[in-house]
């Protein structure tokens, strides 16, 4: 099978070029880089030499080339969003299957989609892609799908340990406050005066408060989970670190609900699921123990003092966050073993 | 004026000793430690190579020879809770002003302090004692007390800007939901292997969860003001950083409360104040600025869709947080500029 | 083929076990922890959870246990010197083949080991051991050897840029300078107040200048390559970063050397070695780019105003330094495919 | 007295604001900035909020504006190289003290100017100006110059501890071999890839070897103090922290020195300067412990086996490698105590 990477010089760029090298059933084929076009991979990603990436070049990106290439089974667009629509609108009429690592396809509500993004640039494609969390999204994507939109590292972090507890009843719907610290490669490869290192480390803010963009994802997947209107309060933090995203979710449960519940309801969404750990109750994630793999962390407490749950959870942005789920998802698309290239 | 420290091996202890070294109007005398006795300061503070801390040598920790010691006009415990009661009840009959820096006389209910940390070394004293947070305790403390107990990192995070609140009536009593992401120098200076650089950097994780000790501060204060119970949902987190402390706090706006209400509550109760910065709203606070400053940085935004306020702060867990807190109150104590020493 | 590993629970030892539990050709049988024996590898290696590591038990450390245990085709030490040479004794007469991690088995010379490491548990196996740094050992040694010692971090960062050019006569012997900036897992996993968070984070500093112990293994291999008795100023410093080794070599050029003579002799020493990449004269390794992986990355430029050579490498001190090369000594010594399980 | 900076909106300009607001003995009263005029300095350098920051504003970078501000007493100029020969030229002749942070007025040699930093912008003001390390300029400089140009911080970090052996004939002048490991402030505050937090957390390089601009500084001072010309060979690094330099310097001992002979060099050279702190030999300097002096710790070992001299050093780069030396020169020339605003 013959794989492509379209726009791969970002940081989860980086991550799935490194992923699908590596992979044991999949050749990757064509990488393409506006800015880096003609170069070879480990040129411009050095923790790649001494690897195919000292042969392989970056090739230019234009749509209608990328469409041509008859030898491509699966394209991935690791492109900022808008961008992502204009190849996808390119590729799907040539009948490949893509995975979009953008924010273009992750929401079905068109408007819903507008209010967070702009104009859509593809809005008829909508119907023949869908979000696809592999651990949460019914099975059925692998055949209705031509493309599937991975989530985002923040989403991924709230609706692992959220959606199967709001199936389940196990947690009201009102008061969801989800807190998530992300390392800085979260932000991207830009720039920018507040993201050099000097100002980054030694650091710990909030930014984006209460109306940041993955606001979107998260609650209109929590409402379909949930069967109603899910609400958060979601704040995004920064820190000085590279990887790794650390959430903390208070809500209060429902009535009846124990913390022995809730880990009932975990285990019977996740058991089996190589990806999802659950810790015991009173030990947390750690970024640390995450960073470099494909894992979401989940765990949680009951506060008998204030009636809450809090729920946590760690994953590394760039893998289970990114690049390695969208691998993920194309193993089970593409009926290799769930974890093929990703432990 | 000569001030004593007992007890300066710790990194607030470390700092407590740099702050009056270069304090104008004091001279720091005496420091204790029974680890360090007979080395120089700067032997064992190498930051303060080339200061007094040359000369400066750790002494004994006797607490009745200290008590003896009638050149000393106030004495600073930067001492484990429990230690610093038992030095406490030698201090307070030599009629030495005493600032402590442990737990120990933040809270008026021995109850509440014997849940938190077991049974308490001198309750006889409580009546003398005062937890005292300068920008919002009542000014009389100054002629009533003979010990003031200087509050901790946290408690000083959420109480700042969540007090006056509470007491205008601004937010809810209900669903305080208080985040705290603190550096590692929080933890204290503990050889232990999950405090080594290899084990924190690059790793952001929740910890303490349900029910962490600063809780009964934080609680008792929270609810002085309000003048009703108040329970918080706070969650502690240990970020990839030596110093600083950024809280975010959710709760419900109270009826008819806005943004502007919120603002203006918060002028009243800390214009003129040196050490409280408020942030406009959309800005957030950043520990990298106020690490090594006495300052303790707020803002908020109002979140229409939930019908929160997001509040944040930042302060440095080492000098607001602790021993700055405690030059403060030493400076209004003795009649000093309350900046002496600390801009 | 079934191989064991004896002490796992330090930072190479974490490494070795993921690298063996990822390897394509070999099952890891046994894991040996006498601090963590029944506990699972997932238990005490959190990073691992999710794969093998959640059911694979950590047993005793028994040398004759171990020894008697006839499925284990190889066995790997990661233990402090003396402990290794304790298992090798009983490891080597019951036929198995090991490779040891320490320093035991790494110097030839009886009297030079003692002087850097105090009296030698088991002199006897020096005859059937020796140290094996894959690039550079006379690969006879895969039929000669029952025990391979896998070089430290230090000695392979100056080893693989210095000794083809010794040989090829590029550099003098005299005025090799070495400053090594190594991440701090190199000083292992201690619980000492040094090695704390807050004491490494934004510190920089050079430590045990003038007698190193890796001083022992440099000069013999070096003087081995050069036919001659050969003295390095070693410097190695503490950096604050988990992984990694940058090692500046300052070295006069010989007479008539020059830096295309300089990359020569690395091409023909290293052309087709998969674990060593020769960037650009200019180009600086960065040790960024080599964590994670086993390979060495060395460049040099020649300084006209000193005539010096000034040669640079980074590796990382757990793979390359540790455990990768010791999967690598594996890989040749059992016939797989030299990069297996470490691309 | 009033001092102004032109051009404070750098890592070492933010640093000299908050010294000399912090000073005893001077008003800052004017600090320009082409990019920040209008703003108050704490909106552009949030660390300083709270203090006289939130009141002083940036206003425009004019020079004869500026030379007409008769009220201004002393100038200090924290400029790119180029920028700051402008300003000299329409500071000088209204008679003003200037202090220049940049490269500008450090060589004295034209030609050696030129070769690394291009041609001079006022080559005619030379004669004026001197390099001024304060313990180490003779102190004529006070009464001779009009602009005195503050040394940059690796040179002072490789002049503190060689110019009195040098002087002393301590060491050999050849195969002096120093290298540095630098925080990444050090790079100033430039929006640049390779700068962002992402790209050196956890990495450490070589860069900028064979020839860089700070060589003109160093030899052009070593040789003066030797006498004779000296070759440096000087290998800069940079290290994941914020600020801090620490420098390594392996160098022959000259016929019949000894350690003994070393320190008693640096004692009569160096007792009664508050700055510099001689380390007993054994003990290396750490930068974790210069952060925010003005301090120069210096330490050194005699390597029998090498016949070596290892030589480390550690200041602060923003401070004694630049605004803190620079306030330094400024206490002594206006006859201010040295340690004036500076501990």
């Amino acid at each position: 099978m013959n794989v492509g990477v379209v726009g791969a010089s970002g940081y989860s760029g980086e991550v799935l070029v490194k992923l699908l090298l590596g992979h044991p059933q999949v050749k990757l084929s064509v990488v393409t880089s506006r800015q880096h076009a003609g170069k070879t991979v480990a040129a411009v990603i050095p923790a790649l030499r001494g690897t195919a990436a000292d042969q392989l070049k970056f090739s230019e990106s234009d749509p209608t080339a990328l469409a041509a290439r008859k030898d491509i089974d699966l394209w991935f667009l690791a492109l900022p969003h808008g961008a992502a629509a204009d190849f996808a609108k390119a590729l799907l009429p040539a009948g490949r299957k893509v995975i979009d690592l953008s924010a273009d396809f992750r929401i079905a509500e068109l408007a819903v989609y507008e209010k967070y993004y702009g104009s859509h640039h593809a809005p008829e494609l909508l119907s023949q892609a869908r979000f696809v969390l592999p651990e949460l999204t019914d099975p059925k994507w692998k055949q209705e799908l031509q493309l599937a939109a991975a989530p985002g590292c923040y989403p991924t972090s709230v609706l692992v340990p959220l959606a199967p507890l709001l199936k389940a009843g196990i947690i009201t719907r009102d008061h969801i406050v989800a807190n998530s610290f992300s390392g800085v490669s979260g932000a991207g490869k830009k720039a920018e005066e507040q993201y050099l290192f000097v100002e980054r480390a030694e650091s710990a803010k909030a930014y984006g408060l209460a109306k940041h963009r993955h606001l979107a994802e998260i609650e209109e997947q929590l409402s379909a989970f949930a069967g109603g209107k899910i609400v958060v309060q979601f704040n995004p933090h920064l820190a000085p670190m590279r990887r790794g995203i650390a959430t903390t979710i208070t809500v209060p449960a429902a009535k009846g609900a124990t913390i022995e519940t809730l880990y009932t309801a975990w285990r019977n969404a996740y058991t089996g699921r190589p990806f999802v750990s659950i810790l015991t109750s009173g030990e947390t994630p750690d970024t640390a123990y995450v960073t470099g793999t494909n894992r979401v962390d989940v765990s949680a407490v009951h506060d008998a003092r204030t009636g809450n749950f809090v729920i946590t959870s760690a994953l590394d942005n760039l893998v289970k966050g990114a690049s390695g789920q969208a691998v993920q998802i194309m193993n089970l698309w593409l009926g290799f073993p769930e974890t093929s290239g990703l432990i």
